[in-house]
């Protein structure tokens, strides 16, 4: 992330400390857009969901949004009817403060599951919220939304679409969900552009895939992972509503930002010291790819292998084996970087060991497995496995 | 494990330091039988296998074996052809030494994956290694199998077949495998009871099913694990060779042994300091209790938790709803032993809430998950995530 100043036309942010932290953070955040906006969204597809869950699958049928409410520091998850309520109860407050309709609040949480929302500390907090609302105030409600984060992360691009210049804001928060998985991510997106809800949520699909869902494990979700994508329009371009060149203008803008703040979540991952992209290349297709990436990057022994700067490529192999991909072991290739340490199943010697040894010092790199079966691709990035994270989930409630 | 004296009839063993592993600790071992012993064997279901199972899944075809030799150290997987020849050319070794047919000798080898054997100096220890056996030698063998294992695994037990007393024998090694996964579980058993050995196969995979198959992850297996069991005879009843009330003895008294190592297993986890019964009660059917309990037990945000010694029941809530276990939400309950945390889905409150925070106090405790959503009943028994894992898996190697 760099220092920069930007507006996105019509929308206004704030975040400020409600006393629901215990730490006295700030933990309550609204993102406003003046007008209506065109809404897209993508919810955990975990059973167990939480209220703001629910109602946010609801309202989003209407096709708008004008205000996305967020706290950290409780989840609103496992609450029952109650816990529905009083999602919209303070959709409610925001609405009659904001004047608004409420079925336009997209209420959102994080944090602890199984609590009651802290109501009246909420309340008291709405009138403060609104008031600070300002066009530069992202950076607050950003950290409003932190929960085990270890910095805001954030992201802005710009293009033009016909010869209007459109901005696109993102924010994210979460660090653990990685592999392994269950913390909350929440991503919320705005941008003054002017796009139909269904284009929209074509759009924020199809480049999910290729962003959020390359650093989390299919399935693996939390109660409450929400993506939200707002278009109000106010750059004054003629509205688009289906795909054309001025879409994937847009779409390729948001591919960018989306790829950006999902690899800012994976630097973030708790307690991680590195964090490897794991390439699996020549799989019989891209499903077999797809579990071999994910069976490596999610191995806690090839993780922890990692984090102590150990070459240990049996453990890739290992996983290799066990992961449902159709392999070859006498046919595979492992690199880190460009270092071959496995040539057709085997150690490659002790001169690749010792280059090898020498990338997975590094912060960052790759390790790509050539299965040589056939065309298959696919990457996902993820992170070591440390004693940091045990530390930070083992006492995250403490 | 409890100090005892036994023999089992005709059995021999032995456990050397042949220089190995790198600390000069016992890491080449033996069991022989004075007459070719029935066998039934396991091996790891994973794609990539190390040379002495595949060698093994070759030889248990014929139905006998007389000698197991084992070696810590050096698992001799991802060793191409070269691995199949060393493995091939120990037990040559050993067979020579012994006098029996070289087909009649399994290997077994668990340790770093990718190197080969050092071949030199198991040949120079066979004579030692032979010279050795004796009835009482087994605390020799188990110690040379160990790698990360803390304690040595031994389990004995009798019973009367045909007014003849027969004794069975079982040790284990393995610490690392139990959820996370991949470390090498290797598992030898053996009996003076006369079984043929397709009977023997039936019932160690109907036994294996209700002890290893509880601790361990379907499909997440290492390069090398190994059961076998053998049974010469030398007891002196007449042949079992169909199940019958005799066979039904026997079979009893392997799962006692068998479901007692698996447990000792559990217990020395990798830096393990609880273990944890996952029993999930009122799924849909076994196969949704199977998917709740494995998705609980291996969730490393829960396992951390119990580390933390903090009852975070919303994340095991957030296991069971992306375990693909067909769930309600609000019908779930979840004990800690005797305290309901959870009643419908939701926190019982902090009456409940205490009681079961000293629940998770303890080394030992069962968590009760029941779905009530049909009659499917599944255990499982794991272990918490602990900083000790990491620290372990991180410099396995070093």
């Amino acid at each position: 992330m760099k220092p920069f100043d930007f507006k996105v036309l019509g929308f206004l942010f704030s975040g400020i400390s409600a006393g629901i932290k215990k730490d006295g953070k700030r933990d309550f955040g609204l993102i406003y857009s003046e007008i209506p906006a065109q809404v897209a969204g993508l919810f955990t597809t975990n059973t167990v969901k939480a209220a703001p869950v629910q109602l946010g699958r609801e309202r989003i049928r209407g096709g708008l949004c004008q205000a996305i409410i967020v706290n950290s520091g409780n989840a609103n998850a496992c609450t029952g009817s109650q816990g529905m309520k009083d999602a919209k109860r303070v959709s409610s407050w925001v609405a009659k403060r904001l004047r608004i309709d409420e079925r336009l609040v997209f209420p959102s949480s994080t944090g602890v599951i199984g609590s009651r929302l802290p109501m009246k500390k909420m309340e008291e907090g709405i009138p403060q919220l609104v008031d600070q609302l300002s066009p530069g105030g992202w950076m607050n409600t950003v950290e409003a939304m932190m929960t085990t984060d270890t910095f805001p992360k954030i992201e802005v691009a710009t293009c033009r679409l016909k010869e209007k210049s459109v901005t696109l804001c993102g924010m994210i928060k979460g660090s653990g969900m990685i592999h392994p998985n269950l913390a909350t991510m929440l991503s919320f997106l705005v941008t003054d552009a002017c796009i139909e809800a269904p284009l929209l949520q074509q759009m924020l699909e199809r480049v999910a895939e290729e962003s959020y869902h390359r650093i989390t494990i299919d399935g693996e979700t939390s109660t409450n992972d929400t993506v939200l994508l707002l278009a109000n329009g106010m750059s004054g371009h003629p509205p688009l509503s289906r795909m054309n060149r001025d879409g994937k203008v847009f779409r390729t803008l948001l591919l960018k930002v989306c790829k950006t703040l999902a690899e800012s979540l994976v630097r973030d991952g708790e307690g991680a010291t590195k964090y490897i992209e794991i390439l699996i290349r020549g799989a019989c297709n891209k499903e077999d790819a797809q579990r071999a990436a994910y069976a490596v990057a999610r191995s806690p022994l090839v993780k922890t292998a990692f984090f102590g700067e150990d070459a240990n490529w049996g453990r890739i192999l290992c996983a290799l084996g066990h992961s449902g991909a159709r392999i070859h072991p006498d046919r595979i290739d492992v690199y880190f970087d460009q270092a071959r340490i496995v040539k057709k199943g085997m150690g490659a010697g002790p001169r690749w060991e010792e280059k090898a040894s020498e990338v997975i010092k590094k912060k960052s790199f790759q390790v790509i497995i050539d299965l040589h079966q056939g065309k298959g691709q696919f990457s996902v990035l993820t992170t070591d496995l440390s004693m940091d994270y045990v530390k930070i989930n083992a006492s995250y409630r403490s």
